[in-house]
């Protein structure tokens, strides 16, 4: 047994370790059944109960209204890229989207070949270091939706309010669900890859609104329309079984460790450490503009590529994994997700001030 | 620790116990880098090294020609229904299906949203009790493909001989893939649901073959567009990276017990003991035609619904599980995968043999 890193990897993330054990356990022998987690039919009685279970505990975490319906999809975020605009939106009809990076703008283009698309901001040309506030763009009156993405992962903004609108709001939140309070009531749609904070790659949480249901286009694949899945309740086929129950354990374990409030101020916390570090000195550039920065993803630049190559080994060498930023902006982003331990964070903040100090400039 | 039971699932279904270690051991600590399998980047070395690897196992198995590509897909084979007739036809187009039973009859009506689809043979006026000879069916001179199921899990026919035709023919072998050797040169196609001899649920297994890659339709989605696949090693977005890695792990397995060769004799021999019970005398009724009788899925009644009901009880505590038939036809079924040991259907069988003798009519 190898000593356990500190695991900023963006995703596929760092989970809690307690979840990690009781997984490995029932994978051998789930729950003294005499078979694993992954040879039980996803009709058996347990595994239905593990899907019961995981939906109450969303529901129980996001404070959810009945008035939603909770689906486990399959596909990651990028086939709900498609399937929003495909269920709501057709030739004739507008959807109003935000883009502030390069999920959103990945979005946009799939939801062109559906419907009209207006842009009502981008942050493209400031290299998507901000989100905007809603004074910054109007949204359309006869817009079927305005869609945007709560977290950008690669450039580390955040929205800390959500879009005001009379429109039903739908949010890809893949990289900061359950990792706060929010108001799911706002929400047509709201949908989220696991993988960052909620459990594994392989399962796509959806929360969708009941009236959004009434709005489906017809003759849809029978997959890609939300309808099947709502009336099957995520079993219409085989489910990823694996990743649902990894997400019920990590509920679980979030229940047992302040419940969303401290998860979100634990979150909080180790994102200030990160930030402080940052602002102490010119040394360390965040790429987030202030008012957008991020609790989940911290990216930012040293003052050069050879200095951020060291960091990246350096850091490595003392345990601190998973630094190195986007292919698509370079440098170094920590990402934060709730299992990241405050330890971590701190760990990370001293390193910081330490190479700083060794590695002038 | 409980004691391992013969799990007869349909699917997701027995493992073998030694992948099931493995895995739990690199759920924890992935050979030693300080993480887990599931928190590790799918862009990391080390997991890129799985995928790779996986594929290799793959093409080794089923001597995979190299004109074509490996894919790990998400959404089960029930999206490969929609995205087969959605990449291949249009309004146009015809394709040839074969009927063979519920998947071929769901992917049907999926493929009659796309194209002109010719069902040019149905056993389901028999309850889908056989499947057809060559000289049964007739095959359109203007199909773009010809579709078919190369075993029928719910009935438990399986095709012996594959279709000879010089239309692309795409198989979805959920049930049978890696279970014998099979001569992929013939397909255009095939896909496989990993859980019920390759793996977990989460993944599907698609071998394409490089001319059906010109054939695909413009303007897709772009996850549901082969290509993108193709292009990006299966990496376009994040995959379901746990599901893969048990796919290595059960192939290498394989690979240790008698490679393909060895595993379709031992499943031969599985199933070979299973139809000796069920002929022995009229007690147990097979449901499939003795020319169509799957090395997979044997399905099989008894002479009353209550002895079924007392056989499937009596069964399981003996630790023969999973053998309730679909409720679709009722009756038993004991699925008899890759990784189900010679063991399972020689209790099974001395079991049917009692309980015939402790139950007579």
């Amino acid at each position: 047994m190898s000593e356990r890193v500190f695991n900023f990897n963006p995703g596929p993330a760092t989970l809690p370790y307690d979840v990690l054990q009781q997984t490995a356990a029932d994978i051998v022998d789930f729950q003294g059944v005499g078979m694993g987690l992954i040879e039980m039919s996803h009709r058996s009685p347990e595994f239905m109960n593990v899907v019961e279970e995981t939906e109450a505990l969303v529901r129980n975490m996001l404070d959810i209204p009945q008035n939603f319906k909770v689906l486990f999809l399959q596909g990651g975020a990028s086939s709900q890229f498609f399937m929003v605009p495909m269920n709501f939106l057709d030739k004739q009809k507008k959807a109003v989207y935000l883009n502030t990076g390069a999920w959103s703008r990945k979005a946009i283009a799939e939801a062109r070949r559906f419907g009209k698309i207006s842009v009502a901001y981008t942050s493209e040309d400031d290299h998507f270091n901000h989100v905007p506030s809603q004074d910054q763009y109007v949204i359309d009156d006869d817009a079927e939706y305005l869609y945007f993405v709560s977290n950008n992962t690669i450039y580390g903004t955040q929205f800390s309010l959500f879009p005001e609108t009379d429109k039903p709001l739908i949010c890809d939140m893949s990289s900061d669900i359950v990792s706060r309070k929010i108001d799911v009531n706002k929400f047509g749609l709201i949908f989220a890859g696991a993988q960052k904070n909620l459990g594994p790659a392989g399962v796509t949480l959806v929360l969708i609104r009941d009236d959004m249901l009434e709005r489906i286009n017809d003759n849809l694949p029978t997959m890609l329309d939300y309808r099947t899945h709502v009336n099957k309740g995520s079993m219409f086929n085989t489910p990823p079984c694996f990743a649902i129950y990894v997400v019920r354990e990590v509920l679980k374990w979030m229940n047992k460790n302040g419940g969303i409030t401290g998860i979100e101020k634990n979150n909080r916390d180790k994102a200030s450490l990160l930030y402080a570090a940052i602002d102490r000195s010119d040394y360390y550039r965040g790429h987030a503009a202030v008012d957008s920065r991020s609790n989940m993803n911290v990216s930012f630049n040293l003052p050069t590529a050879e200095l951020e190559a060291k960091f990246i080994m350096e850091a490595a060498e003392q345990g601190l994994k998973g630094l190195k930023g986007h292919r698509s902006i370079g440098g170094c982003r920590a990402s934060l997700y709730n299992a990241l331990p405050l330890a971590g964070a701190q760990k990370l903040a001293t390193f910081m001030q330490e190479f700083e100090a060794a590695n002038p400039v």
